[in-house]
């Protein structure tokens, strides 16, 4: 199943099961009593969500306005520096344990939202990565046992201002800042994608090629994150990990390539999905 | 008025206002339908609050089991190196700008819970600060009107694992396992302490003082720590922020001093209140 969470026409906000690039089952028209949001449905395990499939009312693409696949997780945990090429080209030391840093859910838009370029400052980059979202609540999961917590996969944008990821030693500013987790477009069930580690990461802007790489480059592996975030903090259903992005950000090009309003950014990862967005302004 | 969160006998949470030691009015007995919890309740304003104090039942100190103050904060943030003698006894250089990590809502405990030390470190150090919770939502809040928009002050142990702090750059893991983030007894709304600045913070382990500042020694005011946060997230009512822990934690001392089951931890603000919590060890 590809799930996403949407606005619909109404203002109530529901989720559903894509079915087609134009249509939707409405599957909180017929769970949301019970399950509220898509974390929830995660919760639940998918069989409720898988018969309800069928008998949902259909909902047309542009009859809804999409959200981040989860638009509330509780955390929402990133992985810095988890590609050689990326860990090269920033001059960072080789480190034993993954580097974590989060975001707020206050920073995710949807799919063909616009990622904001903040008045104060101009130094937008990309970062396209896998996002895993968890399914089955955990701490101290075992490495060989992480595939089971996993409900399923989405493309993440992590964008970045970089002049405010550098004020201190401690990334948070640049990774939180209005309308720069791009979360989307759908997560496809774990099912679906059985061999991820053999699926390819491409980031383009304004179509060209500007990052590339295999899952499977990860130095990382999703297990093994899994493994070390889960030691310290339990996973919980809707919890999105955002495993981090290869080498070819904007910051370490000669000379930098900087987002700006008017450009489209892309994530695609193959047969998981593309995620699109412009860049615009802040509104004053 | 003092603010706290709870759960009763019932296994039902709520909120209420300290009267004495001994007793608390049950502000969610009255308010609960219309603000579910002590966070909805500051967005309010707290005219209800005051308005609801005189006709709430009572309940007795020892009927509740006190939660963290803000048990589901939409946001923690945390301010590292804000005193000198902290950012000295670190061998840290001076930065232009706070340093901002994040703590999980799963980390947090409530005044007289057990800080956990995990099976997987030893490390385990103590941290008293200031907190700040937020009322009134706002972003790019200027340094000089921060005050409006702080609901009030709790006292916080951002208890923290050491060697997992420092697995990499990022502090993210040594900061957020779970039963580290002490937070109590009960926020303090800012009529009650017009002069914060001018209060003392110490932190006491088995009654010996291993810490003490003046709330006027943070290297970045309440104000400044505002306006930078509000640059780049939204603050929303029940957001909280720990402004920082002043010199002499337990890692910097010759030797160095873990805090292990049997201890008890102590952080008092004059005028805002005393947090206590022994240290145990996981349960497996």
């Amino acid at each position: 199943m590809r799930l996403l969470s949407f606005v619909g026409r109404n203002g109530q906000s529901g989720y559903g099961a894509q079915l087609n690039d134009q249509r939707i089952a409405n599957l909180s028209a017929i769970l949301g009593h019970r399950y509220p949001d898509l974390k929830s449905l995660l919760a639940s395990g998918l069989d409720d969500a898988k018969a309800a499939v069928a008998i949902a009312p259909v909902l047309s693409r542009h009859e809804v306005h999409l959200l981040a696949v989860i638009p509330n997780p509780e955390k929402i945990i990133c992985v810095g520096l988890n590609y050689v090429t990326h860990r090269t080209e920033t001059g960072r030391p080789v480190e034993e344990h993954p580097s974590i840093f989060t975001r707020f859910a206050a920073s995710q838009i949807a799919d063909g939202d616009p990622i904001i370029r903040p008045h104060v400052s101009t130094t937008l980059d990309y970062e396209g990565e896998l996002a895993i979202v968890i399914g089955r609540p955990g701490r101290y999961i075992p490495a060989e046992r992480a595939h089971e917590h996993v409900a399923g996969y989405a493309c993440y944008n992590d964008a970045t201002l970089r002049d405010w990821q550098r004020h201190s030693h401690q990334f948070t500013p640049g990774k939180n800042f209005v309308g720069t987790g791009a979360f989307g477009p759908a997560l496809v069930t774990s099912d679906e994608v059985p061999n991820i580690e053999a699926q390819t990461l491409t980031t383009r802007l304004n179509g060209e090629v500007m990052q590339q790489a295999k899952i499977s480059d990860m130095i990382f592996s999703i297990g093994e994150i899994i493994a070390y975030v889960s030691s310290f903090t339990p996973l919980e259903p809707g919890d999105v990990i955002a495993t981090g992005t290869p080498g070819g950000v904007g910051a370490k090009r000669q000379p930098p390539v900087w987002m700006k309003p008017g450009d489209l950014v892309e994530v695609e990862i193959t047969q998981v999905g593309i995620l699109r967005n412009p860049i615009a302004d802040e509104i004053a």
